[in-house]
């Protein structure tokens, strides 16, 4: 069963990064942004269309859940996508944009895939047998401390609501890691946790399309992934994300402590 | 006389990202950062010695400036290199690493190039005479505003130096963006704003190898480069960078004016 779920999420990733590639073109360069919210409407859509009919039309008695809502986490089998995940990205042809799928049977992810048109590369896994990129296994940064990691999260994301909820504990972090990234696309940032090319991510108000495939991806990778405040993921559940190598779990939690601003 | 400093300086930024290829190899992941300083000095020496070779050996000369010093300024041309830009990156394998050289003329870019490896993209260009990505014409980003402008900037980079000279301006231009990216590579963030990914990048105490490229490439596309309070560049020296799309400038420049910390 797992197997088959496994190739029907990564074909459908697949499909989905065709789609993107085939509104972007090769060339990615500004004269395809003239009428940026119409482009991300169309290629959301499309991609979202794609993925549900090949996904339904194989598991037909399985629950869909995408940005276009349908039904989730009733049924035994639930899919949980985000056909564009770093839509601004998108927009500006900034590379850093992927499409994420994941199945679960009830909160329990089973298959994950997070594929990154852009560069071709695709990050995938099975519940209880690992990740990886482009069939390569995959683990977590190896580091143990801050002071040797690569730390990405979207600072502003919120600060035009004037609740930059993040920002006091990550200037905290800001003082004591290699490096602060924001890449502007959760799924992928999740993706390069678990392939160790960042230590952590960290991100406030995430739903379950973002971080449906990534929880996955990380914990095969043997990485952690929890609330911002250490507490278990209900999957299900809109809220922030600490994705990490596990090593710097809880010293990321310690200073996020120290400045709580929630 | 430009023909052949572009054919050079093409050619030269070619072989730093082979170089960078060889070391990190085709299938980036975490197992090839097991001594990553190491690392980092052996590919920096590496290409700046193949590149310093090869310029001065057609042009024997000229000055060159790179990361090990040398003699810049006083020659009639005078050679900027920054082998591996987005150091960081490169040690965790995250792509966002590119090579950045360009040849002056006394003050004045002639030419610059910026290469990719990881994207195999090529950013170039000739005073005068246009901005390139892999030879396709480039153009900085039709945003008039901040409210539809993609601004990229290392937010935490001096943090634990505790002078976050950069962060109250920030926070007002985050207010006022659709979103804020860090991908912590000067020069590649440059070569962004010039094909329109990017609609500005603003970063403080840059190097002169660090914006050598950018600035003609940023200039070519369209673009406007300036220190972060609106003056001219003096691209001897060490400063502030605001590249951006030369429309939404004044704006952003008001904001940090409103929050100086200098």
């Amino acid at each position: 069963m797992i197997e088959q779920l496994y190739e029907a999420c990564v074909a459908a990733v697949r499909t989905a990064g065709a789609i993107m590639k085939s509104h972007t073109g090769e060339r990615m360069s500004v004269q395809f942004k003239t009428s940026w919210s119409d482009l991300l409407t169309e290629v959301d859509t499309a991609v979202e269309q794609a993925v549900r009919s090949a996904i339904l039309a194989r598991f037909p008695d399985h629950g869909f859940l995408g940005e276009e809502g349908g039904g989730g986490w009733e049924k035994e089998f639930t899919w949980v996508l985000d056909p564009v995940d770093g839509t601004t990205n998108f927009a500006h042809t900034l590379p850093n944009f992927v499409c994420s799928l994941a199945c679960y049977r009830g909160r329990e992810a089973l298959v994950g895939a997070i594929y990154d048109p852009s560069r071709d590369e695709l990050f995938s896994a099975k519940r209880g047998e690992g990740a990886w990129l482009n069939g390569y296994r995959i683990q977590v940064d190896p580091a143990t401390t801050l002071r040797e990691s690569l730390v990405s999260t979207n600072l502003l994301w919120d600060l035009r609501e004037d609740r930059a909820l993040n920002l006091p504990g990550m200037q905290e972090i800001g003082k004591h890691v290699r490096g602060i990234r924001s890449l502007g696309a959760a799924a992928l940032e999740m993706a390069y946790v678990a392939c160790g090319r960042l230590s952590a991510y960290l991100q406030w108000r995430l739903s379950p399309w973002d971080f449906g495939a990534g929880l996955l991806i990380v914990a095969e990778a043997g990485g952690l992934v929890t609330r911002a405040d250490g507490s278990e993921i209900d999957p299900t559940q809109r809220g922030s994300i600490l994705a990490s190598n596990g090593r710097i779990h809880g010293e990321i939690i310690g200073y996020l402590q120290q400045h709580r601003t929630e």
